[in-house]
């Protein structure tokens, strides 16, 4: 619980925004893999702050140091620690931060729970944090290549991406800094975010995420369905406000006759509102999602609020932050997806006799 | 995993559909609570078949025994082992589902899976599992019984309530059928439910559910966050789709300027669109979310479909169902936030030096 | 945690001595195994009361009876619920022990503990648990049929074994009352309890128990290894106070240069020392250990002690007891093992690519 | 599992002998503790190699980087990251070993389980791990400060402490560097292991430890007693094969006349055969327990053995290795003592309600 996740692959992490080093471990990866540690390199700069003109401007190399586990670069299945240094930590951006609660932050929840708070950038609570996550769900990965995960911006604020997945090319994902891959839905989408940031303001967003030659199986029933897994390792993303995969909720409106997969005679459906998973388990067809996040928090725009002692205040807006979360969550979403489904690949591997 | 919840109070099921029982074992209970048995059998009495016009028509008492675990008529600390017998198991109704995979339900992929199946009444896959949670869930409540749990029918349909919850009264909830408190809303959803019972078919719809006086500090962060928790049960539950909490997949679409909750001196917010959590951790206000049922996939119409062999043939609509899930099912979303949110109580009696 | 053992192949119990029931849930079990329902009740048979002259006169059918997981004979991959119902409480003869403390017993300590505790038969504490284990271990001899589990007693009070297990004919176990296959020493040993009974007292002893044809590479290093979960899992079983495996403790009065098994070149090992498991994981030899059980502390004797204000009162000996736990615990032994090694069988499955 | 140690207090670890480093992370630890960084050092030292003239004469500083989770030297809730660096890998010392079984360590089983194995001063399976623990343990120890820990040699070889432990005087147990209070018992066996050591041989021992000022309710029945995790703590020790507590191996050939713990009016016993532990629950009397090791595996004599293509081949006594592991473990078993009891400590915050 806490700072583990995962059931027999499982990465448990560590390590505040402004400390020395973030990281984590990953225990109960099978032996014998070949790390592809460029690939991994590449989803954490997919992830990293300064990468575009819609992003924060903080800059950070984010390189991970692999620093067990892994020998003549194949997986031991020893427990595979890493960690991620803190090069570029201003931390006189937050000084202001110290007793002040930032409104719809954490600061205020985390100082009454444990009675201390780490104030520097956010300490534990950082999205810094899920570069962690990728480096995991980068691993993850290559346990599963078979499995195709692509994420990408479905929205932003008001701007949607109005053709079903299906009619979108992957490969042009990250052809876009806000990692849409419909040109002019993504035009638009840039176009906002910069309108946004002008402003001082931030905003919203979706990223849906679409798992494709799934193996029949993974899932458990009952407290470990598949869909279940991924909505909570989606909710863990800083920002997440809701989770739906197929229908979602839409498929609250419609009508069984309507909704209901019909078979082919190969066991897929005709349809796939069911979003690839019946009865928590994958039934082969394409695994869809769709995640909401909230605007980021931090704005930079002065705004009145309260300090540690109830005494009214105001927060002034400067540091470096996101207009908009959502083009950098794309492969912490996807890294997350992985590890889900490279835990259940694993648990699926004892769940027959043989 | 599989088929256990929770953390330090951990509910672990069994049970089918058309077995002797269904049951549980309810671990880290503590010790000392007198337990109102009456308040639980009235729980599993809202969730039972056959309560009224727009529910399944088969009877099912539903009474639980408790096997261990309370003495003198208290909790011991000791595991609570509880049994509810099955008494009206009509299998026949069933038999033609020996080897014919239902549209959009989990035969398909439980056979997969597992090389075998349980044909009758759905076996592991069927909603009666969902009793054991609300006997699991009543005791939870009593646990806390300082927080005050209210789940309520917020749409069926294309039928919705119209109002912010602050503005029901939740005591009326009951005194719909629909479990609506919002009387014109409730009458709209039982005539849509009755239209859609006569024309064999099923429909969706979602329930909002509202926890107060919920302390702060509850949750936690990184990946145990408490509406990662809550999202994670909501869709454990049979036909679940979809979950948001506070601003939801609306937040999404907002300027952080417009979503930010600012803070009253008090450490209350004046808008409380981060629905009662921030960083995973509840700040003292509402906690409030949503959660979509797609509509049930037993319909009471012949549909094409395939056996398992691959071979096309067609399912005949019969058997006794419920129309739309939800009015039963608000106990269930009632049950399974309280499981989280006793659990998460009792984690945070240890999260601080005293 | 607390009533739950195993971590993929999970059983969590219930039940007190003089409940309606003890039972328990089995998770993560395969599904596809032909049960031998005849095979369980064997095992069960051997532990329970009344079967012998040796042992507690108590009569306790204990039959088990399947609730869930099971269908058409076979395991579904479903948890498994179960249960023994209690038949043969005659909570009289407890009715002294409402308030006295028994000396070496919990009654104490789970006073302080839980301040509530079920006094009748011992409640949560009777040995009636290892019941449940048994059910679980006989289902897991048979997932692990190739592995072959023998238990054995191998002394009372001073009477030893005095030959190395691999002189012994483990299909000679079940003919003696005392579990154990050297004839000689079983009757020494029988002619031991029945004094002892005589005196009104109760001895201690030890079982070894014996794993032949592990496969090689059970076990998982570092906090998981082979012999850790063993000896957690003996630990478990009331009243007992030790365990050692291979050399144990004589093993630590040796030389490196005695103790080194040196390897035949198709990897076995000359000696045996290490007691077939090598840094945690077996290595193919046989797996032996041995677990010593003090002398049952109810005693048919007068004894002084207390009650729960603290007063000096008397406790009288009377009920039903054992003279000695050992011979009935040879099966509780034997299912232990055969669940830990079901687990880490089930796991070793998951930790190399493939 | 794998990797990790504890319930609500969690410690994970990695890292192999002649890896970049070996490090962990703290979870569930709670917030508030002001930390004593010299404290945790102290231990560290206790453990380290080149200590003294009669263990491993290898140099390394072992000194612990804190990563995250304590913040103006408190801890704060968060995971607790640290790492040791590894200074001092001699791994030309270990190239002979590149294919090389050596006996009765865990070459052959690594690499048949996981086909790969680190080979480097034995990788994952050196007990330089055992730092990581030795670092948890030293805050453990300081969460439960009122309890005191104390462990020492009791044996090493047939040299044996021959007084009961009430007899000695912890304050002198680092007098000695074979950790062992009793002068006279600590100077034979100094003696002792200087001849083995010249031999160029390794010798067994013993531990025993005992835990004063415990208070009543700590550990949970069934599969969570308190002796029984101190047993799998123990047996996750590199080299040990055998644990007891209280009367141990001893108590099995006792009457129950003789070896019940008869009250005192206060509840405390006029014996403690129990070894302060009840149904798995501590009574406030001392807790105590002994630990079998074997001798290090690494002999400085040349020995025949196997590679891994199963030819047979000699390996060569070098490298730099203890004579006898017993004094470097004192601290080690003192660490797990300590988070064993530190987690039982946090559970039961949980156990009652109140």
């Amino acid at each position: 619980m806490f700072n583990s996740f995962g059931n027999l692959l499982k990465l448990t992490t560590f390590g505040e925004s402004h400390g020395i080093a973030i990281g984590g471990i990953i225990d109960g990866f099978p032996a014998g893999l070949k790390v592809d540690f460029k690939a991994i390199q590449q989803e954490l700069d997919r992830r990293k702050p300064g990468q575009s003109a819609i992003v924060t401007q903080r800059k950070e190399p984010d390189t991970v140091t692999f620093l067990s586990g892994i020998f003549d670069g194949k997986t031991t299945g020893a427990s595979i620690g890493f960690q991620i240094k803190n090069t570029n930590q201003k931390s006189k951006d937050y000084n202001h931060n110290t007793t002040i609660y930032r409104p719809s932050h954490a600061d205020f929840t985390y100082d009454k729970k444990y009675g201390i708070r780490d104030y520097k950038g956010g300490g534990r609570t950082s999205a810094r944090e899920t570069a962690n996550w990728v480096v995991a769900g980068a691993l993850a990965k290559q346990l599963i290549a078979h499995i195709k995960i692509n994420a990408f911006t479905s929205s932003v604020g008001a701007v949607f991406v109005d053709k079903p997945y299906q009619k979108l090319d992957f490969s042009k994902t990250e052809d876009s800094i806000v990692r849409c891959p419909d040109k002019v839905s993504a035009e638009k989408m840039i176009q906002r975010i910069k309108e946004i940031k002008k402003e001082g303001n931030t905003i919203g967003g979706t990223i849906t995420c679409v798992a494709q030659n799934v193996p029949i199986g993974l899932g458990e029933p009952i407290f470990n369905k598949l869909h279940a897994e991924l909505g909570k390792a989606m909710l863990s993303i800083n920002a997440v406000k809701g989770f739906e995969f197929g229908s979602g909720f839409c498929g609250a409106k419609m009508k069984g006759s309507e909704h209901n997969d019909l078979f082919n005679t190969d066991g897929s459906t005709q349809s796939n509102l069911s979003g690839g998973i019946q009865g928590g388990i994958s039934n082969g067809m394409d695994i869809y999602f769709r995640v909401a996040f909230k605007p980021v928090a931090t704005i930079m725009q002065n705004q009145p609020t309260i300090n540690s002692d109830g005494e009214a205040t105001e927060i002034q807006g400067k540091g470096r932050h996101d207009p908009c979360v959502v083009p950098r969550a794309v492969p912490i979403v996807e890294a997350l997806t992985a590890l889900v489904l490279a835990d259940f690949y694993l648990l699926n591997k004892t769940r027959k006799i043989s």
